[in-house]
């Protein structure tokens, strides 16, 4: 009979920790719904601000407004986390054209950001088109030399996951310049990494790895219906020119910043989470989804903890990092920081794909850890979130990533994310208001229930 | 020994048929969103015809559109299905303002479909805010008598489904005119059923009950700016007015047509499953959404099996129907006549929520037949499909609800539906082509597995 009562007793004390945990999961949906700031926020980094390039005025003001608003929140302490950035800037804006003997047809490119300029009044070649690396070395330094290499391998449209498809062509964005220079090129052109045929070029970081500054050449995006275009050209007349100029520009390392909040825990106070999102963005749009959406979200979970009355037993941190598109040094920096301090940071959640419909969170952490996490599905399916799988998590939390973590990326949908990506289009009114809120509400949850629970430790006993 | 091989061979069964429906399953999945026709129909559809009103010329269009693509496909029979349907215009653009002494606001309101005219030269006079039905009564008579009643209780913001949040709002606009006439309102005007904030007046069918024609009142949407507007100057000045003028008319009804193509079955013929969403549309937008995504998708569903090679055992036909929006005789003339000729329908899938990214499908089934399509779910996790419930189905296949029929409705992501629904905003440009792709594949892998497997059947012998 003992036995019994003791096991009625831990029955009835698990069921009381669900139905808690149900209710404070209501609550925060509910109140991010009905009363979240996420969007207000957004509207104001978005559109009374901009896009915010590190570097740039824009970023500064975006870590001064912020700042300001996390000091609004009442949190127990905010502050400035300096870190050095590189400063890019793209200059007038840039012009291209298909060159088919006298006929000339405009099409849009940006440039790749990091790339060097054209010459003045811009280059002309031949093109030579391209899908890959191993492409290069068929044709050879013969077929290559005094071109314009044309990368045209599009994204792959029957993988479910447009992340996947983006990481499987994203090598001739990063580092198509740097290969195409081996064989004589001039220049290069890259397909936008967008699913959707349309005229928006999309930009994004390139590097030249070692290459001297001298022997560098300009690389930019064309749009997906300009590389339809072009690619068609060359079909028709092998000997079709391409010529584009741009302008942008190199500076000195300036310094910026990362912006923390935090709220102390209560019992455990060494013990941190952090959960964020990156406060730059690239120039051609606004940044609403890359990652406005990700700072307000990030903004509105410690917001939406206090809203809703619950004391952290952890200390939970918010962190907008700098950086992020053209150098993570922000994220660099917070890790290292630290660790020079020894912190214990126990859960670190990153908002970085998108403000749309969340559909759960890609988890890089221990078996057991994962186990733990999987018992919490049930509380979040009434809010039709349903991933929870092992994978990555994001880029500004990687640095942290140790055997005593738990990393997590929010996963929201991901379809309609690359149309917007690295573009003029990302902005503001890309954004649905009950999408973004939900994502909010949902990183709360997640972050409550490793604040209340912890991260199970066994494994350290066992190392 | 024997036992064991037996168990292998079943198991081995087992594992061959889950082998080759997850092959099937991918071979859909990719033929849709490499080669799917969807967004080309959706295109046409859209842009090329346009809004498509019961009883309108763009009806007719979409109509005859439809046939002849069905035709191209190569199925064994297409045919149009009579079916008498309500003509109803919205005739010249409506006006409104709310009158503040010598102040003019404009405000943008729409006709709701089914209402009468306004006299010529509009309504003016006093305005009475109410949440409810309930509010009526409680103010009576007295105090209602000669104004225009204001209907401004809005969708629920914190309800996860939008569809909860219409249904709980809905009854203000479908018999808001029909209650304020047994108090001796003037007119009606109804906050439009959008959960954001903005400029678009949102129609849809409302209806005066028996009320007599000459007894019948006005009514309206308004935007919920407009809404917002109109409550907070009734707060500052209870003696605020409103004008509005409409110029809609109620026609005798005219001769429509549902659109059908079928696949024979290879198998059981008689054996009939349908997918269908409905032709028609309001008038306001290009009905892209509500609900040419679920006719377009629906028409994929019939090509997908054929371009993937698939032989149906049994037969599968795509249904068109017109006028799901202001009387539904399009699915009430189907399922008479399905009844007439004593068809025996196995199962009935509806798309009509939008194209937007899918998430699973609602069930209206026995438990039986509920329990072996969660033997399915496994299936569509490499999609994202997790939605599998009990629930409703979708309005034209509701009409053949019986016990030895499955119906079911496909489920996409809902945040952004009330939106664009019923208002000039459903345009086409707010689809997107991977997220419409993704359903017409959601849809035809689960009447791939109808087909393949059929409908438990034993309850039959139960009664």
């Amino acid at each position: 009979m003992k036995k019994l009562s003791l096991l009625v007793c831990i029955a009835c004390a698990i069921g009381f920790a669900q139905n808690s945990d149900e209710k404070q999961v209501k609550n925060i949906y509910s109140t991010s719904l009905l009363d979240g700031q996420s969007y207000a926020w957004l509207d104001h980094l978005s559109n009374k601000i901009g896009g915010r390039l590190s570097g740039s005025e824009n970023a500064a003001k975006a870590v001064q407004y912020t700042k300001a608003e996390l000091e609004n929140l009442g949190l127990d302490k905010v502050w400035l986390q300096e870190v050095m950035v590189p400063k890019w800037e793209r200059g007038k804006a840039e012009e291209a054209y298909i060159v088919d003997g006298n006929n000339k047809i405009q099409v849009p490119i940006c440039a790749l950001g990091g790339s060097v300029a054209t010459k003045n009044g811009g280059i002309e070649a031949e093109v030579i088109e391209v899908k890959n690396f191993e492409d290069l070395k068929l044709l050879g330094k013969e077929k290559i030399e005094g071109k314009i290499v044309f990368y045209n391998r599009p994204m792959q449209a029957d993988l479910i996951s447009t992340f996947e498809a983006y990481g499987g062509c994203v090598d001739q964005r990063y580092a198509g310049a740097k290969e195409a220079i081996q064989y004589g090129a001039v220049g290069v052109v890259v397909r936008s990494m967008n699913l959707r045929l349309d005229d928006y070029p999309h930009t994004g970081a390139m590097s030249y790895g070692d290459i001297a500054v001298s022997d560098r050449i300009p690389a930019a995006a064309i749009s997906t219906k300009g590389a339809e275009l072009l690619s068609k050209q060359l079909k028709s007349n092998s000997k079709t020119k391409f010529m584009f100029s741009q302008h942008c520009k190199q500076y000195e390392d300036v310094l910026s910043h990362n912006v923390i909040g935090e709220i102390k825990g209560s019992e455990f106070p060494n013990e941190i989470i952090i959960v964020g999102g990156h406060l730059d963005s690239w120039d051609l749009g606004d940044g609403s989804h890359d990652d406005g959406a990700g700072v307000v979200q990030s903004m509105d979970v410690v917001r939406l903890l206090k809203k809703t009355g619950y004391q952290p037993k952890r200390t939970i941190r918010v962190v907008l990092f700098m950086n992020e598109e053209n150098g993570l040094r922000g994220g660099r920096k917070y890790a290292e920081v630290a660790k020079e301090k020894g912190e214990k940071h126990i859960f670190a959640l990153e908002s970085d794909a998108g403000g749309f419909t969340p559909r759960g969170f890609s988890f890089d952490c221990s078996e057991e850890n994962f186990a733990q996490v999987q018992g919490w599905r049930q509380l979040f399916k009434p809010y039709l979130i349903h991933y929870f799988e092992k994978g990555g998590s994001g880029a500004d939390i990687g640095p942290l990533k140790d055997d005593q973590i738990v990393l997590a990326g929010l996963r929201p949908d991901s379809q309609r994310y690359f149309d917007h990506h690295h573009a003029s289009n990302d902005t503001f009114d890309a954004v649905n208001k009950r999408e973004l809120e939900l994502g909010a509400a949902t990183m709360t949850s997640l972050v409550y229930l490793f604040d209340k629970y912890g991260i199970k430790t066994s494994q350290k006993i066992k190392r």
